[in-house]
């Protein structure tokens, strides 16, 4: 079995770093003209995956919007999740997932079981919960080859005000990523907005030295950030970057997404 | 419709405030001599709600304990959820979620949508991705008659790593709680673990002075704190706790969860 690194840069290697970001939301279901539920986030995902076929090595699902239908949703999910596993894509679960640890061995088998229906190679995680508390996960995420991506520097304008917080002299951001590094061996990411001013978080080395662990980086497209600005953005550690997006790629409908993927492609 | 925070009292006035927790975790299914499957989960839930009737007004499901099983775990939840709508208990989702705002509009369609089989009166909500981005689920949870509580101080010992971390001059725990005050109106508590020094977290003024909203307290039994200690721990802020126990009422097995419900409301 290889680990999650390995995997990773497998993938990067043979169709470059773009992750395509599966956010079946009302909006996004209602421009392409599906129904608003469960269903209509099944054939969303599923149009999005054959898109990707052949163009993209990493899905990055988002689970909030298979969650708002329920039972029916996840068992959407779970269909999604197959497909992509069945044409060999690295599939993140953006679940941002957090809890105490005898909690966390609950999510640990949710999504890393051996036979889990929600079996994904890697798995957003929250260190609200205190940094340390996610160790246990990202075990269980390497017994299967999987890893995890813990948030250091979410893409949304309301982050600054926790994760720019101090622990002794270094900001939130900076002590997970420390962790990250520590911990991960590089199966253990972290998610860093590329919509973010790194200097505010007290992150600005990973510009200069090479972080060492994948960066998963939300924003660009929808959110502001532009894939020409990657390099700029990230410096020594943008070959570690896994740049996601999600509404860029489908907002046009069905029939644009494979197009907008080539061109995005380009970008980068 | 009455506002969550009249739900709360009343279902104190009557019961008093305890919470029974409801963790199928693998460990409490394997005691209770049930499956470890959706089915022993909800085989365990349905036995503990018949437990809480007429002796406890709220109860607590654990999500990830269902989520371990996918969308058969969620198809659990739901039924168990609507037997304890049935019979007229508060409902707190314990799923610690927490996203960006476009996110947290699929959470919120899934825990308070009008018609969504997972409709609680509240949910557990992470503010690690900035307090103010947990405004607009609150908003969601009071158009149907429930509330949120923000995580403030977890009962979890590697809690304190972040949130002690400072903002300005306040901890992350005390810029919770302040903004649950402002903005909640008795609709938005927070979850403070009764395990927790409240000086180490900057919020030992809730003990002098009345909070003045709910405080879903966890670590009661299992991980340590007496209900007899309540008092001392929370002080003047002391009647708006909600003190939850979980796995030290359960771990006798079903037969015995009734007597020790009757048995911990004495303490109180």
């Amino acid at each position: 079995m290889s680990s999650f690194q390995a995997n990773i840069e497998l993938a990067v290697s043979e169709h470059g770093p773009l992750c395509l970001g599966i956010d079946p939301s009302e909006k996004e279901l209602h421009n392409w003209e599906l129904p608003d539920s469960a269903t209509g986030a099944k054939e969303f995902a599923l149009r999005c995956i054959e898109a990707a076929e052949g163009r993209i090595g990493i899905v990055k699902p988002q689970v909030a919007f298979f969650e708002r239908f329920g039972s029916s949703g996840f068992l959407a999910l779970e269909e999604v999740l197959q497909a992509a596993r069945d044409l060999g894509l690295l599939v993140i679960s953006d679940a941002k997932r957090g809890d105490i640890g005898s909690t966390m061995l609950g999510y640990a088998q949710a999504w890393f079981g051996d036979d889990s229906p929600l079996r994904v190679d890697a798995l957003t995680v929250s260190p609200y919960l205190g940094p340390s508390s996610t160790v246990e996960i990202l075990d269980h995420a390497r017994d299967i080859g999987g890893g995890i991506f813990l948030l250091a520097a979410t893409s949304n304008p309301e982050a600054t005000e926790l994760q720019t917080s101090k622990t002794g002299k270094a900001t939130v951001s900076a002590t997970v990523i420390e962790l990250a590094q520590k911990i991960g061996l590089g199966d253990c990411g972290v998610v860093i907005g590329a919509t973010q001013d790194l200097d505010q978080f007290g992150i600005a080395h990973i510009r200069t030295t090479d972080v060492g662990i994948p960066i998963l980086a939300p924003g660009y497209g929808a959110q502001g950030a532009k894939l020409a600005g990657l390099k700029d953005q990230f410096g020594a550690s943008s070959s570690r970057v896994i740049p996601n997006m999600s509404r860029a790629l489908t907002m046009a409908g069905p029939e644009s997404v494979a197009k907008l993927i080539d061109k995005a492609k380009l970008e980068l």
